[in-house]
């Protein structure tokens, strides 16, 4: 069992991407959009994420896992709408959705995933 | 390495269960006991937990990690003594609780958790 | 495929590690120094990651995934300068951070991580 761990986007705070026997862990991805509605935020998240899905290796097909963070409960529906067109055509992951202030307050939503490396 | 991924209860938005390189990654699951109290939802949210523990090849005695959201932070004792029956008879993993809102305004308790598969 | 898992410091209610296919998940690490600033109990924090890391055959250049939990996000830049420094030698795993009232008030901030076993 190999320990190498192959890192995407390092900062000396954390990485965007960490890849570990065929797993890789994304960093919390949110959307620099100030003023952005929730559709317009979930959608630039989940561009993000499949952007760094691509250099890790893998895509939204792949997924294992996702944590979901809403500034505002009152988001979920419209998140679930954008949430669900990107799943369109893949099987999903598992998922959970909680409220919670994020760093910044314009922050809307925050998506932490998981997915498998392509064989 | 195999990216092989096993699904359980696979629906458009979520599966209730992920299976990859024998770790099994479960959907935060929530009690539909409405107007039930933090012990009723807890034993009810842990016993789906047990169900699709089975269901992907494992049980509680292989659980890695849990991650607990509370509605109120009040029914942590409670939620503590309906978590502690469960693990009487197996050791326990490492867990993790905050206070959060979740999807829905009944939902006092949302259990995420993470395990192996048995050999 | 193994299913054996190891297991550090386990009470009846949780494990402070668990270790499976060389993947080493912490319980959620808090601070017990009431009344303490973040940056102190952020510093408590991170150290006693750092015991259970060395604990689980690992270090924190091995880190994955950490997820943060703050009471108040008033204390991001204080919490991040602890973190900077903490990781000033290694390279940073995923990260995200949000906020959350935990299990007692004196807590100012929670970490979740998940590191590699090293080789």
């Amino acid at each position: 069992m190999t320990s190498s761990i192959q890192r995407i986007g390092t900062t000396p705070r954390f990485s965007e991407a960490v890849i570990h026997q065929g797993t890789v862990y994304l960093a919390g991805q949110v959307s620099q959009l100030i003023d952005a509605d929730i559709s317009a935020q979930a959608h630039d998240v989940l561009r993000k994420i499949d952007e760094l899905l691509t250099r890790a290796g893998t895509d939204n097909s792949q997924l294992l896992s996702a944590q979901i963070w809403l500034k505002d409960m009152a988001d979920y529906p419209a998140m679930n709408a954008i949430w669900d067109a990107w799943l369109e055509q893949v099987k999903a992951p598992v998922r959970v959705c909680v409220e919670a202030p994020m760093a910044k307050p314009h922050y809307r939503i925050e998506v932490l995933v998981i997915a498998a490396q392509k064989a």
